[in-house]
């Protein structure tokens, strides 16, 4: 049992809560034999859940917690006051070591703050960016960072390029990944304040592979595997990522709809498109870490369905077993 | 003839000059007769171009020009010290009033600086914008700041907002525009020192209808007409627009001809694709203006084809008979 990670789930957090969340954790459990899953929440509401499963009880076990917090809360206000809830259930399992990781699909604002002030930094760690997955044409990118927290500093930047690496290395499997600084030009001198004095600092760290700057229209392409920005500029690269794709395929759809000949052809290529969509979608890769805590911290879509909620727990064992928080911890005292 | 618009047209500018741009200008002489264009650029190229056509000479005319900035060349230099080039011959032409417009596919860096070294700022305008359309799910967008220069001032950000209201209203046609700030979240206190601050002065600014903040994800949807923002910010989202429409795109019709089936279906719904991806492009809607100059500087895409050329060449007439620059003047210097 000693090898056995532990993951401490939300099971009240996000659009689809408690159902797909308690089904997500189900299936997580009974694909993979080394993780043993603490639903947090209330427990009359997850119990009546779980009766629609069977499952290995030994690994699968409901936390109760009293309250719930709302995605409209304020998150500062929320984490201290509601002791209770199921997100800050969650935390204080991690921070005192019961668990190796949590998931949470709730409310993003609370996530973000919670792993700060409970679980608690990495010591060294400046800031901990939230590093969602993004496909690309071949594959996919880490993002960071998306937070709630803008106005990064360079130093910060250059250890997101680090706790970057190692995520994709170690967790994704992309050895020896390509480092991108978001900007606006490709040429070194491009570029805001920032971004001008990050460029040399990811150049001279010897710990990453950095490929210079990258323009956003490179993004989708999949120029680099970690992708080094500030949360403003991050949180317009994802929501626009999100919401192009999601205008063009509908008005696609739409599209095909118009006569009757593209509604036939339309039933032809469906298979077809069905599966290049689901080739540029990052469910299958779990939810977006919190780097840089003292134990993982996953944060998934507040729309997250059972295989989103499946895949991010999937994702805590590769993080226990690769030793990530071990690695940033080495790391990140390095070339600052 | 004192009616008449005049256009200065750099033909050395762009990936498919001078052959495309002297297609473009014949075409828009061709389609309305209050314009007329001077063919800015090396003599004999542009006439040999120019022989393919029939056109009214009178409305269409060569200024030579010996030099060509290309794309590569260090902006402020090349302006400097290129005096017989094409981009600041057109400038010239602006300046002196001989054109109202110029219009060109060139260097965007030597574009933006000519515009405000040489054509120069209108009185009380601090920054001139670069202002893209961008489509979305119902129509048109235009984006302001793409430039070259970012971390821009509040009092800047209200400026972008009244000149692109003006330009949507009297260029694109559409009444009381609706004005966002772009964002990382909708909520007033949401976003970066700069947003905070920019918040109040749009709220508070009669003459624009403000919408308040838009999340990058509901760009594409057409949330708002005039998206205001830093030229970092702007140009993330105008490349990210590009980048991810391009990838899906290439991914979809990839994908459609990997099966016999998917093959017959793709020829089916071809044109219906064909006809959503042209309401999803905006070459008809001309270039980008560089708003708030002692004049209209246009740049369009550097792959323009004929056809954007065209447009770019015809939006110049509402800009001159709808007297953008006098009401820039006049409303720049209210609730500053």
């Amino acid at each position: 049992m000693s090898e056995m990670v532990n993951v401490a789930v939300d099971a009240m957090g996000g659009d689809n809560a408690p159902g797909e969340v308690v089904k997500g954790a189900v299936e997580a459990v009974s694909e993979d034999k080394r993780v043993k899953v603490f639903l947090v929440g209330q427990e009359p509401v997850v119990r009546e859940e779980l009766k629609k499963y069977n499952y290995d009880a030994e690994r699968l076990e409901i936390i109760h917690a009293t309250e719930v917090i709302d995605t409209g809360e304020p998150p500062v206000m929320a984490i201290r006051t509601k002791k209770d809830s199921s997100i800050v259930r969650c935390m204080q399992m991690v921070k005192e070591g019961q668990c190796d990781a949590m998931v949470s699909a709730g409310s993003t604002g609370a996530v973000l703050v919670g792993g700060q002030v409970i679980v608690g930094r990495i010591k060294g760690v400046e800031r901990p960016p939230l590093a969602p997955i993004i496909p690309n044409a071949n594959g996919v990118s880490l993002l960071l960072d998306c937070g709630a927290n803008v106005d990064a500093r360079p130093s910060q930047l250059l250890q997101f390029a680090k706790m970057g690496s190692i995520y994709m290395e170690s967790v994704i499997g992309i050895k020896n990944p390509k480092v991108g600084l978001v900007n606006i030009g490709v040429e070194e001198e491009k570029g805001n304040a920032l971004t001008k004095e990050t460029y040399p600092l990811l150049q001279n760290c010897p710990e990453i592979n950095f490929v210079g700057n990258v323009e956003a229209r490179d993004i989708p392409l999949g120029v680099a595997d970690v992708l080094v920005c500030e949360a403003f500029a991050g949180n317009i690269v994802l929501k626009m990522l999100e919401g192009v794709s999601e205008v063009l395929i509908s008005k696609i759809k739409a599209g095909m709809m118009g006569s009757v000949r593209s509604k036939i052809g339309a039933l032809l290529v469906k298979p077809a498109l069905k599966r290049t969509l689901k080739g540029f979608n990052t469910d299958e890769y779990g939810g977006a870490p919190l780097l840089g805590l003292n134990g993982l911290v996953v944060k998934t879509h507040g729309s997250s369905k059972a295989i989103e909620i499946k895949h991010s727990i999937l994702q805590c064992i590769a993080f226990k077993e690769q030793n990530i928080s071990e690695k940033i911890k080495e790391q990140i005292v390095l070339c600052d």
